[in-house]
């Protein structure tokens, strides 16, 4: 037996959580939103709606979309954007191991 | 913004969660699975089913059932049952101490 959970930022409905942390993620790696959202399985609109609800939820802007140049544009994370993904990443580094001890004291001992 | 989860225990499937904690609470308060199905919005048959699934992902059994008598028979929880609901109650509240002071650490400075 083992401790499940979901785990989500809520501002009246998610705000962020699991998946929009990997489209994140991918547009880090990609810089473009439309090859984030193909890694994540869904499409370019979907990833788009996705990351406008939580630009309002959360109130600041997290995708700065690049136009032209060399590589004929694509898609940053802003600066808050960034921010969001680092204390996610070490917020849900901490939850993990909390619940795991949790659940260690109270159903194998 | 707040924190928001899931938790739940998990054996190869889901095991024991909310879901199942409020229906243990309910035969605890009323004696009758029948009522605590009720309570729950679910049918006697789903609830029977839910405790079955519980009782053979744990292990152990969860409901005793009770024939005859005044009140005409009803269910009470097994000592392993009751175990269970304490110890998931302690976990749970652990949990969410720990979920918010992480959030807040994270999040809120």
């Amino acid at each position: 037996m083992r401790v499940a959970y979901r785990i989500w930022l809520d501002n009246d409905g998610k705000a962020f959580g699991e998946g929009p942390y990997r489209l994140l993620k991918g547009i880090e790696k990609t810089g473009s939103l439309r090859q984030a959202a193909a890694e994540q399985c869904i499409s370019y609109r979907k990833a788009w709606l996705i990351l406008k609800d939580i630009e309002k939820r959360l109130g600041f802007r997290i995708l700065e979309r690049q136009v032209g140049g060399v590589s004929g544009g694509g898609s940053v994370l802003t600066a808050p954007g960034k921010s969001l993904m680092k204390r996610y990443e070490r917020f849900r580094a901490e939850a993990n191991k909390a619940l795991e001890q949790i659940f260690r004291k109270h159903f194998r001992s």
